[in-house]
């Protein structure tokens, strides 16, 4: 049902900030809530995210996503990095659009799109 | 201009995968973005955050937002991590909307509201 | 006994490397331990020792240590980070006493001692 | 000259530590070095230690050890990885060699030794 389970085409990045700030406010855990900690729970959550990777070759990582169990089990883990990252953005006040678009072009500048080979993500 | 600074409130988070994937194609890094390469990239950008509030106590943490150079400088960082972990989401085709609303629900589940009293996230 | 259980006085770096090296040896570990898995083994085993202090004030983690099965589970994920980064000095033929000290002549001069005053790492 | 330059096998870990402590101290950081911030100045200097790795394939990664320049700046951040280490082991006043070998026994327990095959830590 669209309603209840709305996807990433109907959803925009208000609601879904919305969605874990309410879980916040529900148990009072603002006052844990402060940027450095949240910074440090999106680095714990992301570890627990490389962990899935953590003994693969790049080749095996990419058909991790081939096998539902293991697709759950990495998007739990994407899922808590999404709710810590939106959480930081939220008690910043930071707008999460605005600021990725901002910053995509101010990339741009940095590695310009190569005239005819491949730019090397190694030369950042 | 609407058009072209739209807001949290009018972009959806396919919207935003878009703009990160049309920055990799652009430079045809997609054969560098395994998932394990992201999630490594991730947990370097995430570090990179921490770096700003590493020697900070929480107060201190909390008033970063009213400086806007440091504000900027941080929203820098947060960018970057959420251009990985949407670029991550691409790769793994998960839908971040549907995969953040079931986590929740799951999570409430593990830490219910409590009666009266503030839980303890330290008790996860 | 000293014979079974040396202290850091009474252990080199070396003997240390060779724990590890035997452990790993034995269960023929070392196809997987190239320096990218081992960076990235020692960046999880690091947010496990983080999530111990993820939620505490500056405060209550100075105590962690007073209790003594606190103190015991921080120190498994210390003996953890302390293996990888042991191994991956190993797999780079690094020798640790030498580049550490090396290294903090040259934070020395990048933190020079303040004449009368602290010096403040946030100036890092 | 062993008197300027010991190596791993001519220092012992409360050597290196009391290298740490030293700069430290004179530097007056100390109300700055509690375990929580400690903690999370290692993820970040193993995320810069991950960085030169973080494009590379696990062949790549292996030969980064041949390339002197290459190898000079993986031990810069080996030596600040393992300077944090060394400070989070002092403060809560962990004996590393003492903790290492016990963890090591437990994970022997955990990971035994398969009788003719390969262990596989992705079974961890």
């Amino acid at each position: 049902m669209t309603e209840t389970n709305p996807t990433d085409s109907q959803t925009t990045v208000t609601e879904l900030k919305a969605v874990v700030q309410k879980f916040v406010d529900e148990r009072d855990w603002n006052s844990f809530h402060n940027p450095k900690n949240l910074a440090m729970s999106l680095a714990i959550e992301t570890a627990e995210l490389m962990e899935h990777f953590q003994w693969l070759t790049p080749e095996e990582a990419l058909v991790v996503k081939d096998d539902p169990s293991r697709k759950h089990a990495v998007g739990e883990e994407v899922a808590d990095c999404l709710s810590y990252l939106l959480a930081i953005a939220s008690k910043l006040e930071i707008d999460l659009a605005t600021t990725l678009r901002a910053k995509m072009i101010r990339n741009a500048v940095k590695y310009p799109v190569p005239d005819g080979g491949t730019a090397n993500p190694s030369e950042k």
